[in-house]
């Protein structure tokens, strides 16, 4: 198929190549002129503008946008004018999955198809293949099979499900049409809550084995800090990084996310290059607050969260408030740090 | 009644000096002789050493120990070979439990009476009367009743309870005899455990609060980023010092750690004076292990525990690997403060 | 002053009550004309429809609303042909402070003011007085400070503040205004989702004493049953009614709520007459909203809002899916009940 | 090598036959003669009794234990008489680490080695090979080496890790000599730990998808319900076991147990088969009272433990007391299920 992406930062241009490999078309538009010609250099056909880009595709027109959510409405307000009714918008990014609903009502007015395909894999993707969560309107997801086909990662990439006897539909494949407009970032938003739950019991577990030689260490021995009961079941120097590699195989908690830890602690054990200020880019909150909304309990997914605004210093004012509680009511100072 | 007390610190020295202005005789004692000539000063007996102590007092005796709990193992050691069969000692301080229960096991082969006397009232203790919480035999605690009484708070401090048409048993007057030794200090511990999540639902309150005018404030556009969707909901700049004031009255959350915050923030509404290293000294941690062994979910407590950990940076190595994780698969790198 | 009130449910009435006791002219409206007789009956003006409300009323009108969330809106509409510019209306029930911001925006367009009253105390507000926290114009709620100061509780409701030295405002009278529109619903979303909090401190203390007796109970020794390591710990029968009323006097966690929960453990030690489903009425939903939002960790507010959607049986699912993957990896069978 | 097995329940079985089919030789041992039996079938050692099994095993022998955790520290005491000087024991169940540093000295009294072993893999592991993390003396873990070699997966059940230029050690094989004794239990223990958290994530997340369509269903409007403020956004009906499978390809969160919950929702996708009491066997409660006492933060993990907790309706009387509170103070009934 002939398919016109917009982004071409490294998803965008991970995709562009996945889809050249695998004998698609692809015209390439960016606000930098040097990744397009990259691609270009790599067989894409380049663009020179959103006019020109447009005119470069064959109706009924696939266009894909890879761009930062905060530049999405911009983007598909100047393709909205140019584009034809019958063409089709995918948004790959991470929009939230209320604009989708949104997006797809206003280009449906214009005779043009929105879909939105939530994609999972980041720097890796080239070469494992990209989870997709698709959301739209069933025959045109049905138009753009071979695209999703391309990009994701193939039923090899894992052993087959023992339940599935009969295998049907495209999961299996690694991609997913999920439902109406919106449907596919939703999945794709709480796959990141997930993530972030995933993470921080990872995190924590490892972090949990890293201080268990606190019975070695001195303690202050004042009414301000808690007393260690038992001192001798906390002398173990475990070696972080080994634990991870050997979780790894056979272990219930073998997955991709281990992998990663065991590799960033096999060129790093102490992670010293991290401050540990730990940033968080919308999912996750938006999964909780559909937790909320939807009155399901997810304490794990949320706790996972709130460390992160706790890992940023968010919690600040708030913590000066308990100190100053104690302070109020037993005279209690601040332990220097 | 006559009563020795050893441990002159601020909760010490206000026992004495409550007991004696209800007409009882107090013999005391501290390493620190200036603590000890300051109450004698006011009416106490002072006592010039350990052995001094115990000759003044009258048998059977009273010894009531106020100690931090890193030193009560050693002078209940020393007091065994100097006190006499029938004598009892009160352990007022915030001992683990289940060293009340080896302690008074031990203390009854030598025919001592043990009683542990969890003692809630901060530095207001003097002017509010103390609650406590105790634990022992029962003809032993009755034979106190007219110290327990003098040293709490008193029917007058609260309302009555509508629900309470045939008042019993002490609990009216602030103090409770809960059951066999480490009765009272297991009540003690749960006491702090549900101050540690009553500060804490109170701090995070006011954060909010405090922070209600983000909305104002100009956020990075950057994918690292979570975009606030409404930012004209967060313009509110809200005085918290008043809001903890008109909470103090009327409403649901009236309670003295709000009249406490309510009283720090008067004095400096953005508590400059706190750095937020929050404090844990033992009780928090014991309480969530108290749940965990009984298997009753306890996350709103357990939540505020790990809170005050988070407080002191406690969680670094952890938010290092979630940043480590996050730049393995996205090769994202973390924001600088 | 002269005051209309719509809704004589509970709170409108007393808050009627509260008016006419300290001489307030009230007309009283509602769809339940037995409401509005009752209230005529102790001095109150009744209105037989919306028209003659509005009619009774002098100008420049005040109309104060005490009515379910979901009916306000509605009231509104109604109203606003009918009153004339210069008029007042209050929402003093429990309105999404987003709503009031629209809504005073709305309602200025017709001359009107709004002004949002976060309103707390409950069933025993008429006694006590209700914390009012309130949000509109400056003028406008000056003008109303009868009527504010009339319904909080007042000065002498709770001992002053030591740090305040200067009192100003209003604040220890129990009634502040906190801000432009939403500002009083606002930080009364706040104070609901405190209150959550704190009663999950509360009751999950309460749990851990009433079950402190675990060690005496017979325990299934299999491996589906986490063992209890030290049953000789937990051998204690404590009346849980009579700590609840113990800690009322002297101790930190002296509250409303602790006052409450005493009441009715006096009535029913084993709280019989309760299934354990915890309601939640959005306030607190929208708390935890407000702190993602802001991206403050408020990982104990959270966790007590979570409490509630379990106590519910919402995270049934959750809770299957987790018993599917133990027995998919380890075919663990689960216990019955 | 020689290895003698007792207990030869599922995983101790497939021990044995996995040791068998590597050319190991194996005496086993059960109370259960049939179990016993069938694996002298498949090539082991039949032993009749405990006596006869340390018969047939050369010196110095090694034991491995497989049983359940009640039953270690009996058979421990039975094992001591019979056997020799610089004989070892491998306890490859889920004692406690605690329970392993005791058992070391005390073995090490009569000249007898000890090893703990912390054993992953559940019923897969015949196939997959266990993840084994091990505790011991250095000299006598490496005597065992060809024995956890022929157990533990092999480096070629994952792809290697990119940052471990110079592979060393055994990690990458699947086995690991984490220290001392009690050290592998301690992995193993932090191991599950971390499994509850990533269970809880995955778990919740699927429920929050399988919700998805609240917004289509009615909602009572009542004062007691939260009302649902964006209904339309809430109107998807997604396909769980669908999204399971999709995130096993390609995604950040694709794992072992995501392989494990697609399989069984591709059984049964909503689950019927399960009430949702969720088991916890004790390393997810030793793991955080590890965490609390190191003062690290684990609010993931702890929160997937309570989640646990709630699931079997432990927190039944805090609800209720919240439930007491909300009727106290509002006049609040608790909805009918």
């Amino acid at each position: 198929m002939q398919i016109g992406m917009i982004g071409l930062g490294r998803m965008g241009a991970n995709l562009v190549r996945r889809l050249i490999r695998d004998g698609h078309q692809c015209v390439v538009h960016d606000i930098d002129q040097n990744a397009v010609q990259a691609l270009a250099g790599e067989g894409a056909v380049a663009a020179t503008s959103l006019g020109d880009f447009v005119a470069k595709l064959e109706k009924p027109r696939v266009v894909w946008l890879m761009l930062p959510a905060a530049v999405v409405q911009r983007t598909l307000d100047d393709l909205v004018g140019l584009l034809d009714s019958g063409d089709t918008v995918i948004d790959g990014g991470n929009s939230y999955y209320r604009d989708d609903i949104v997006r797809a009502r206003r280009l449906a007015e214009h005779g043009l198809h929105y879909v939105d395909c939530g994609t999972s894999g980041g720097v890796w993707g080239l070469e494992r293949g990209y989870c997709l969560m698709i959301g739209g309107e069933d025959d045109v997801v049905r138009r753009l099979d071979p695209v999703f086909r391309t990009i994701a990662p193939g039923i090899g990439a894992a052993e087959p499900t023992p339940g599935r006897r009969h295998p049907d539909g495209t999961a299996p494949e690694g991609y997913l049409h999920c439902g109406p407009a919106g449907a596919g970032h939703f999945v794709k938003m709480i796959h990141n809550g997930v993530e972030y739950g995933m993470m921080g019991a990872i995190a924590e577990g490892l972090s949990i084995i890293r201080h268990a030689n606190v019975g070695a260490e001195s303690r202050a021995a004042d009414a301000e800090t808690a007393p260690l009961r038992d001192p001798e079941y906390y002398r173990y120097d475990i070696d972080v990084a080994q634990v991870a590699e050997v979780w790894r195989r056979g272990s219930v908690v073998s997955s991709w996310l281990v992998d990663l830890i065991a590799d960033a602690l096999s060129r790093s054990p102490r992670l010293e290059g991290f401050k540990g200020r730990v940033s968080d880019s919308g999912e996750g909150r938006w999964t909780v607050d559909a937790a909320i909304d939807e009155g399901v309990p997810a304490p794990v997914i949320t706790s996972a969260l709130m460390e992160r605004f706790e890992s940023r210093g968010l919690g600040h004012f708030t913590d000066a408030a308990l100190s100053a509680m104690r302070s109020e009511f037993g005279g209690h100072a601040e332990k220097p740090e």
